[in-house]
């Protein structure tokens, strides 16, 4: 891992040395998927089929997985990961049901009602990715958020593989979880069936998920187009931060440095410590614990940059974060939760020894959908809100506009708006008339 | 207003009959803004003070507006604007605080311990159009809930007149409501200051606003860069439906219809009504009114893509409302608060005769910063939580991790993600050693 004192840095020194990879945005990849997006927009399951035969080499003629597959597949899961599924259900549906908003009622002034009333999204595409590792996970926290917000009609998508299906515990688990609809589609062709609708696939209203870059371009230009679907959230490559000071035991840091690093080869791994032995005894963990993963080769690359920034206090080390904006921020520190309230941007944190940032990627209940490169500055993950809407509601009584008519026929005048008087100035002409 | 019989209309037709205008957005556009944005990246403030130049006409060397001129443009005002604003003021910010919310907190099983807490975003960018009105409402909307939100640094932009000033209305505006930063600048060349930061103008995390299809343009494509500033809302033209029954005052009606035509020549105006003579009234008043409307000219560009949709019964005006997705919707029907629960998609709502537009637009209390084109599907308008984002923390004891562990440790083996499972593993190993 490369090191970098803190203290020894300048400001551009500072900012170089939590900076995140260039270029993960590519014109060859835009070109290709606004090709991909026309093509499903004007021939519907036609070209959905014809670009699953060229990227995923099967030939489907329904790409609708029946509900009695789903059915089976639960049914022939091994019960221990059938009740380790079902924990993880209870604890995400837990954490969501308890962030249900109710609706807010102010009377702003006499005879002037105000509510913001909420309401849940109605078709939700849920993009599951195929590739190297089932995302079961994936699926429980899109589908079970979706279900408690109240979406009516919860569609996941996912790529075949090789022998024309989705893996088996994906589809178990969205039969765990609910899911209304199952598609075999994947990529960007997938982002486009559900943004446009086709023949099979309805049209949703917002699209979430991860994804390769080319579902991530899918998924940003679908979003750009006027009427087009909301998505869920800017995408960037995976990163965590772990926090650690001289009592953190570097067995326990290492490995959530490489449960990030083992995701992908652009993982982003970066290590703050107040301690230098620590940090010594940590970068040695990482390779004694790399030496026997069976996805090693992914977690050498990606540590090819980490880094582990030496910090001289705590104040400093909540500079590192602040600035940096972590995905996950993992604290392995005396007294973690006292830094909680300096942390400004963050997706997840992760308190203490006994808290891997995998408890959180799986089954504590907290959602594992969150903001990557900086995004936390402005972007929540995934909660309950990312599946609901609110409609404000206004209602006055006479008297009420009569108590707020001539404020807002003095606004509409100050800004040349006469007809938005008028609105009010004949409203309360009638009543004395 | 071109009329529609409801009943009468085939599914293709009805979806025709509530089409909104296509070819808002551009390709020429997107290519000037992506031009000034890179200028605007590459050159900061010196390119900024070149496109004002091209773009408003005026030369300026400081962009930024000193304190005191937004104390004395405040000092200035008439007395009457003053109380009218403060109004505005008083009842915004009381909708806007009550819905401030709390961390949520939930033990999802014994010793896992999982929060959801807010965060206010830090820097938000506030555009203020410029143009044939002072939009006095829209400082008011967007840096009121801000302030309450607890942004730290609220910045604000607007276009300089051809005088080299900002309104003097927006500016006391702009004090009223606490503004931390003003700069007198538009255009793609704002959002792109903001997006970026230049010398002068700081970075911002979010940028909020409305503004022509430049502006719109601007914010789109700084989106969707990589580590690129958030966004409230896509834009597009701004719109009103108003349902109306026998019961309804057709006077009334048509004052609301012309608040929305007077907006803008491109402004999407729809009636829904129950009764043919009401509408026949309706459409009497609507010109009438018309006749002495200072914006008279736009109004009428505006009424000739409008549209009056007869109906037989309520339920056939909900599907028109939920098929729609309106911004603005109107309800002077009898008992209108019955068909608030079965309304799923629409901005704002204004309740019964006493509750124009207007209103909402400026003092209720309620944002008028809303989702248009039917975006109302998946998006609100601006409320507080648009300021505001969540980290999730979770925190497991000991305890915690024995009970939720070995559910991980099984998810993690079904993912094929080993060190995911050995950082839970190692733990409870280290437990009992």
């Amino acid at each position: 891992m490369e090191r970098f004192i803190w203290s020894d840095l300048d400001a551009a020194a500072k900012l170089a040395a939590i900076a995140r990879p260039t270029g993960i945005s590519d014109a060859s990849i835009i070109e290709a998927v606004t090709s991909i997006m026309a093509a499903v927009k004007m021939r519907g399951d036609e070209a959905v089929q014809d670009y699953t035969a060229r990227f995923d080499g099967v030939t489907l003629t329904d790409t609708r997985v029946p509900d009695t597959d789903l059915k089976a597949a639960w049914d022939a899961l091994d019960k221990n990961d059938k009740a380790a599924l079902e924990t993880a259900k209870a604890n995400i549906t837990a954490f969501h049901a308890a962030q249900m908003p109710d609706t807010i009622r102010v009377e702003t002034q006499p005879g002037v009602m105000c509510r913001r009333e909420p309401r849940a999204i109605e078709v939700a595409g849920l993009y599951v990715p195929g590739g190297t590792a089932p995302l079961v996970s994936t699926t429980l926290m899109l589908a079970l958020p979706a279900k408690v917000a109240g979406v009516t009609r919860r569609v996941m998508v996912s790529p075949p593989g090789k022998d024309g299906k989705i893996n088996t515990a994906v589809l178990a688990a969205a039969y765990l979880c609910d899911v209304t609809d199952v598609f075999m589609v994947g990529g960007a062709q997938a982002v486009a069936a559900m943004a446009y609708g086709t023949e099979t696939i309805p049209k949703c209203d917002k699209i979430f998920g991860p994804g390769n870059a080319y579902v991530a371009a899918a998924k940003s230009l679908a979003a750009q187009e006027p009427g087009g679907p909301a998505i869920d959230l800017p995408a960037g490559p995976s990163e965590a931060m772990v926090l650690a000071d001289k009592d953190a035991n570097p067995a326990f840091v290492a490995s959530d440095l490489l449960s990030q690093a083992e995701h992908d080869t652009l993982a982003q791994v970066v290590c703050v410590c107040t301690d230098t032995e620590t940090a010594d005894a940590i970068e040695v963990e990482v390779l004694r614990q790399l030496a026997t993963l069976p996805r090693r080769e992914i977690a050498e690359a990606a540590l090819k940059l980490a880094r582990m920034i030496v910090t001289d206090t705590r104040e400093a080390t909540l500079d590192v974060v602040n600035a940096y904006a972590p995905e996950h921020l993992i604290i392995q520190m005396d007294d973690p939760d006292a830094m909680t309230p300096n942390i400004r941007h963050a997706g997840s944190i992760f308190l203490g020894p006994w808290t891997p940032e995998s408890v959180g990627d799986y089954a504590s209940g907290t959602n594992h959908t969150l903001p990557t490169y900086g995004a936390a500055r402005a972007y929540s993950g995934v909660t309950l809100d990312s599946f609901i809407k609110y409609i404000s509601v206004q209602e006055l009584t006479q008297q009420g506009l009569q108590n707020l008519g001539p404020a807002v026929e003095r606004l509409a005048s100050l800004e040349g708006l006469d007809a938005h008087r008028l609105a009010v100035s004949l409203r309360l002409k009638a009543m004395t008339s």
